[in-house]
């Protein structure tokens, strides 16, 4: 079996005003979509970070990808995974997550082999999940991800979508939007992004989600590096109820040494509250002088930068070893990505906390898997007995966020643009801010 | 795809009376053979370390491995490998591996993992090391092994085998044994079974290897923890020339703080001779006091007892992340181990260390896969083009090996019971020794 064409697809779709401290999501987020065909016309399918760059740099290995087997093409591709040893600072504290040049080459070979994988899968017959080991789970759970936003559903000019959760800009109205997420998905995790309010006003949202989610919901909060070390400190003791059972902090302050002194005082405190990242450790360099300082408890993994599937194997295993824990990241996404984090999780056996998704941020409308959007029941995906990820593509929706991705010109993400495009015309990413 | 069927062979092969600090070989070596049967007559096959304990391991778990598709198997069985975190003792200072009770769940698992990947291989025409990431590498490299032995050449009674190498119980035996090696094989990298003669003696041996093969071929000495620290750092002294240039010590002494000790003293003195073991580190657990510690600068992976090719590909994946080298372990064999070894180095790309084999010192009249001995040309394995692991067993050569293992009474190694048998009546492993 060969490789006999690649199609990418660079796509939109609409996002709400989402508010992080990276700035405003623009009313676009960008997706690229590839399919592997094989020469017996089976077509494996991937989707991973959009705008120009990513449809680059995958368009700049088709000569390693036409020709070959499925099977072999990862191997063949090794050297992008493989070129980092220890000691590579990639950390995400000044870029988005698909936007750092770093690691452009572990995010195309990821696309690559989650595309190489369901084309197997489709091939014989087996679930992407049981092509990596087997599955130790076949249902997989999410977390609610309530971000503070503006009004407005994404979109722009005749594309304005609906908006169900409106303007989130209190601590009163997070619970609200967290209620009507849990209200229709079912979910029993919550990751609040914060970093948005002052600090003082999202303890407040997360002392008041407890109140009213009960003792047994597992709470987290990610303010993307937003805070100092004092202020970190200072929001993990006041949570420190709130943020034990089973929750976390996600990088209160940027850089593993701020980090390590954060965990240093809040155990002198009696504190124990995980520290959990997706900023300071993004890649395999960043992880020894992590665990030499004890930096971080948990790392969010993300196949799509990590390096495909087996490379968050790799870490799993490598995060079991060391005592730290794993959860994993997300980005915007339709049902593609989320069914290949479904699909990697489910034969992750470390991976035990609930998955970050953006998910319930997108629409039906955009969404580019064939019978419409994949369901989440109970917080929970289940791996579909398809065989590889268990999803086909939509054409005519797949066209729909072509004509979207040109009409607009967005062309990579940069939240601070949009930020002063559209709330103040001043603003900058401060870190720390508070 | 269901399997039907599985069927656990005991088998005995010739070894020759070969000597390390575990005492003498007995005159055969046990091995398992496994075989797993789908619904569609697909045969599975896989090698693993014999006698009665491993077989009654396998036979345990017919129940969980019955009816199972082997896709799902390895995902099902998954808390075999899963069990263990960090600061457990697995070491194997005091048991050969395959005979410490603490793996035997890995070394279960492994054997059910790799014929799984056999029968999903012959099940689509795909190499094995094409379904675990595919390969890197075309070619396996094996360096020779030389042992100080005994005449003869293995078996006993009607089976005695000949004996091509003689007494090897000094340096220019050990050198002779060699070149008879390197010209049969090819081998371009020599790891010498030291522990055995007075270190001063095998220092000799390595000095006039090192003379007689010239500067290009990596030497290795391995005296399986038989030295004090003290007598390490003098070897590693004595030998800093011959262990440079790809070179190394292996297992000089027992435990990670003595291994620590000889790394500082040797490191005090200019000498970088990296460390290697498959004594001090033999799971994952071991790993986090060895980074701690610089104690070993190389791990010895061995898929038969870390759990599977897939727990192969994580600690390489590891040692990449820490800066430590990766080699390969071996027991004594037949070709179906020496090709699943073959598979996973393929697929493994931080495996730069030419692997371990015993499979020179057993011979064509034991091999269980049709067809022969595997070739092993210019020191190096060929990944065949043949499907799975590229072997399918000769039933007759089977039966014969299993006959073998009825007619004699050994059940498991007793290398120490097999030195005061034949060699020395009071002989007992003194650890160390010198």
């Amino acid at each position: 079996m060969k490789i006999v064409d690649m199609r990418i697809h660079s796509i939109a779709i609409a996002d709400p005003p989402l508010r992080s401290s990276y700035g405003l999501h623009a009313p676009y987020a960008l997706r690229t979509i590839v399919e592997l065909e094989s020469d017996d016309s089976v077509i494996g399918i991937t989707e991973t970070y959009g705008g120009d760059a990513p449809a680059r740099a995958l368009e700049a290995i088709r000569p390693q990808v036409i020709g070959r087997s499925p099977y072999r093409l990862t191997g063949f591709l090794s050297a992008m995974v493989e070129g980092e040893g220890s000691g590579i600072d990639r950390s995400q504290t000044y870029l988005v997550p698909g936007e750092n040049p770093l690691d452009q080459t572990t995010r195309t070979y990821a696309a690559i082999e989650v595309a190489c994988l369901d084309l197997i899968g489709k091939s014989v017959g087996q679930p992407v999940c049981d092509l990596i080991g087997g599955r130790v789970r076949g249902e997989v759970a999410f977390s609610a991800y309530p971000f503070f936003k503006h009004t407005g559903g994404g979109g722009e000019g005749g594309d304005l979508r609906e908006d169900e959760y409106g303007e989130v800009l209190s601590p009163e109205a997070l619970v609200r939007e967290v209620k009507q997420m849990v209200a229709c998905y079912g979910f029993s995790s919550i990751k609040i992004k914060g970093g948005v309010l002052e600090p003082d006003l999202e303890i407040e949202a997360v002392k008041l989600l407890r109140q009213e989610l009960g003792p047994d919901v597992p709470l987290r909060i990610d303010p993307n590096s937003a805070w100092t070390v004092d202020t970190s400190v200072r929001v993990g003791k006041a949570l420190a109820e709130e943020l034990s059972g089973g929750g976390y902090l996600e990088d209160p302050t940027s850089g593993l040494e701020n980090m390590a002194e954060v965990r240093k005082r809040l155990m002198a405190a009696g504190i124990t509250t995980p520290l959990a990242t997706n900023v300071a450790v993004t890649s395999f360099g960043d992880i020894p002088r992590a665990v030499e300082l004890d930096a971080v408890q948990i790392i969010l993994c993300d196949h799509h930068y990590w390096g495909g599937m087996r490379q968050v194997q790799h870490l799993a295993n490598l995060c079991k070893t060391f005592g730290v824990g794993l959860s994993m990241h997300s980005n915007s996404h339709l049902g593609v990505s989320l069914m290949a984090m479904a699909h990697v999780a489910a034969a992750t056996p470390h991976l035990a906390y609930a998955c970050d998704t953006h998910y319930p941020w997108q629409s039906e409308e955009d969404e580019v898997a064939a019978g419409g959007r994949v369901s989440i029941v109970n917080g929970c995906v289940t791996i579909p007995d398809e065989p590889g990820l268990g999803l086909e593509l939509d054409y005519d929706q797949l066209a729909r966020g072509r004509e979207r991705f040109e009409k607009h010109p967005y062309r990579k993400r940069d939240d601070e643009a949009e930020m002063r495009k559209h709330i103040d015309p001043q603003w900058k990413r401060i870190l720390p801010r508070w």
